[in-house]
């Protein structure tokens, strides 16, 4: 990360406490590491977020139908999953400073300092090794890696290591007063599996036909171990997912599809399209047959913030082993090649899954900027948020010229008018400046100032967040102007 | 519960789970017991309860914000609520069937009995002894009542106790995989700590000044002893939280206007008034100074939808003690009697609190109806949820009258132009008729059917759910007409 990068980055995460967007969890007890908590604007830029995706997953395709399953769930399912047995990290702790250490991590940390140091063929040969003991699940050969390299412990200076051992991801508590009732059950890691398990009742209970999805936004839990980078890797965090279920041998058609569509939505937020790039899997998950990231390009470099997976049949035919209740569909479309029906199959899934929290980091940064206002005569500036207007948390603000002369009691009035379709906000405090320079800096498109002229005319003064132009408009038209501005129109 | 609300309340269950409102989750597992899943339909219901709630709060008032605060939060802040030392049950184990119960319930079930056998100054006699052993917690005491009350366990038939124990209703986890920063959390039992341990960081971002309020909707957690009732008592349920500031000694007028406003927001719906009550609390928790519940008729009597709470000082004053932080407010305002500004004080706190599923069930259970459309010449009849328009999970359904002809081209060109603003469904299979019932289980405000003589001059037939009439109206209307019946103005 270059200089200007990081301070790009620490200045929105500095940004993002200042003016209510995201404030460390329990800050007033030291803070709890890797959870955030949304305030006042963030909150309703992650619910306009979440609003955008809804709509264009579930509003706008009438085969796409949207749940909400809870976070607790049967704990055979994440046996069904490969959750229990493979959801883990290879961990190593140091006995001197007993500090845990995630073992892949300690090596590729050397592997990294072996190519600054120019040693590429040794690196190489590292990183080989590595793959493959990870591949095989060789937990001894990672250690006899970390020894064999002379790794030391940064805080304790000595290479007195424990053996590797599998740290599992998920969060367990435990369910149940009733003594003989009582069992351990986890906190979801991801939402997919809620989707999976009630396939066939939505299916069902909603007449849907293959091709069909189900889309869900949701929290998910995973407790890891190097949690970093701000809101990108959480321990609490939320996803918005689709499992799109087909005819199995279109998957291929079908993963090209929502490959495309995803990029679009994220493009449709008018961010500059050098931004994004794909990225394919190689090495593949054990449930997928193709995988793709969308990345982003972050002050710390291209980063995921979706995933777009063909998962086979893998799930459902997991769960049909594991639940002992069929997960067949009825395909009752008739083969051109036989002449009959499809007939009964488990069907394909390609998902798409956006990390909430990224989504809106990728926002806050793409939005953030600090424009230089400075004439030949004075200096000046603003810190302006260039939200698109549909995800700006607030779409107008209202200021009355002065607290006097019935203004205030006039900007209210119109306040009133507005304040059932959209979020605004009343200020009458400082300087009308001053009060434009904070709205800026939450991503309000519209600051309207009342003013005498109004109590005669029934007109106002609106100015512009990005280009700061100001035009005077009947107080009538105000509904119409912020309306098709931060129509859902404009995106989907 | 007599027989016929019973079997009403049975209905609605299975109506849940038929038309994809609710789903007992993990049910391909054999169901988790007290955890529910929200299906197609449910959580578009609930999306939109969502909706209406933070309109009302969030949107019409401008001194109230919304956060949106992790799940997860530091363990001490439970041990400044009371909740790691009060939030418990006093249970008891039988020896011999291996089966826990709450003490309370026992007795509690002992005094019913006694009730119904007339035997009243007895039962009177027994909820004293019972109320004062709770109050002073004399766990030893609940087990010599139910010892002398000769309780026994109704699997084992004896009566072989263990001692009374608390059991704490808060689920644990483990955080953090450094093996020393390893620590226990818990999940959220109430959304509110949330709220009060950001209240400053939202009033100083926010400029925010006292009177206001910080809304919150999310999830929480209690490990219930004895979950049951559908989704009314759950382990994982949905909190809509208000917690409002206010100037010490102003609380009890703040208290009364929230509660005339909660009132307000459940009668918008256009609920018959008589199936609501207010409850005052006798028993008051160690936080409050007055306590009323919003009930509601439900078929199993009247039950707490909302709670109404003066909290007093007490959360934000243990927060200060337990985080060493100032949890005070500046108030420049100008106290009259002194001529002075009030100054620093810890704000009191007005609560209002609705639980999300309950609300649900609310809502379907007063809009199921098995109506009787019986004539003199046949017999028939209809479930229809009438639902209020604001509410409903699909806003209108679209239908071509038959599958050729361009009908479907042309219902979906006019579904096209619907859907970006309102939840829209299609439907070509089987009879119209068959098809309005089924739109009328989900309580769809309109069917809209497209026929040849649409194609010619561009009408449609629309058909209200309520009344059943149909009317021919320009498919140029539809937006309008759609958009007049289920706009927020006609609930805000």
């Amino acid at each position: 990360m270059s200089k200007s990068t990081d301070e790009l980055f620490k200045n929105v995460i500095a940004h993002c406490k200042e003016y209510g967007f995201v404030f460390q969890s329990s800050e007033i007890y030291d803070g709890l590491s890797a959870v955030y908590d949304y305030g006042q604007n963030g909150s309703e830029l992650k619910n306009n977020i979440k609003t955008y995706w809804w709509k264009a997953m579930v509003q706008m395709n009438d085969n796409i139908v949207g749940i909400d399953s809870a976070i607790f769930m049967h704990p055979t399912i994440w046996k069904a999953s490969g959750h229990v047995d493979g959801f883990s990290d290879p961990m190593i702790d140091n006995k001197d400073s007993n500090k845990r250490y995630r073992a892949d991590q300690l090596l590729e940390d050397r592997i990294a300092k072996m190519d600054e140091e120019g040693k590429t063929s040794e690196a190489e040969e590292l990183q080989t090794e590595m793959d493959n003991a990870l591949k095989a699940e060789d937990l001894p050969r990672l250690k006899e890696l970390i020894i064999q390299q002379n790794i030391k412990c940064p805080i304790s200076g000595t290479a007195n290591w424990t053996d590797v051992r599998q740290f599992n991801l998920m969060f367990s508590t435990q369910v149940g007063a009733i003594a003989d009732e009582s069992d351990t059950i986890y906190l979801r890691p991801e939402t997919a599996q809620g989707i999976f398990v009630n396939y066939l009742n939505v299916q069902k209970s909603g007449r849907m036909k293959i091709p069909f999805g189900i889309a869900q936004i949701g929290k998910a839990f995973r407790n890891e171990v190097i949690a970093r980078q701000f809101i990108i890797r959480m321990r609490e965090f939320e996803q918005m997912e689709m499992q799109f279920f087909v005819r199995p041998g279109t998957q291929r058609e079908w993963f090209e599809k929502w490959k495309e569509a995803r990029l679009k939505w994220h493009l449709a937020l008018g961010t500059d399209a050098a931004k994004y790039r794909y990225h394919e899997h190689t090495k593949l998950a054990h449930y997928a047959d193709a995988a793709y990231d969308i990345e982003f390009d972050f002050p710390f470099g291209f980063k995921e913030v979706e995933g777009i997976h063909s998962r086979t049949d893998f799930d459902l035919s997991q769960h049909e082993k594991f639940s002992r209740k069929k997960m067949q569909y009825f395909d009752p479309e008739v083969d051109p090649e036989t002449g009959k029906p499809y007939g009964n199959y488990i069907p394909y899934v390609i998902e798409t899954s956006i990390g909430l929290d990224r989504m809106f980091l990728l926002t806050m940064i793409n939005a953030y900027e600090e424009e230089d206002l400075s004439t030949e005569d004075k200096q000046d500036s603003r810190t302006v948020l260039r939200l698109h207007p549909c995800l700006a948390p607030v779409k107008a603000a209202i200021f009355p010229l002065t607290k006097k002369d019935g203004l205030p009691e006039k900007a209210r009035e119109i306040m009133d008018k507005l304040k059932i379709d959209f979020n605004i906000q009343y200020e009458e405090k400082d300087a009308i400046g001053k009060r434009y320079r904070r709205q800026d800096a939450i991503g309000t498109p519209f600051c309207i100032t009342v003013d005498h002229q109004t109590l005669e005319d029934n007109t106002v003064t609106i100015r512009h967040r990005d280009t700061m132009a100001q035009e005077r408009v009947a107080a009538d038209q105000l509904d119409k102007i912020i309306g098709d501005l931060v129509s859902w129109k404009n995106v989907l």
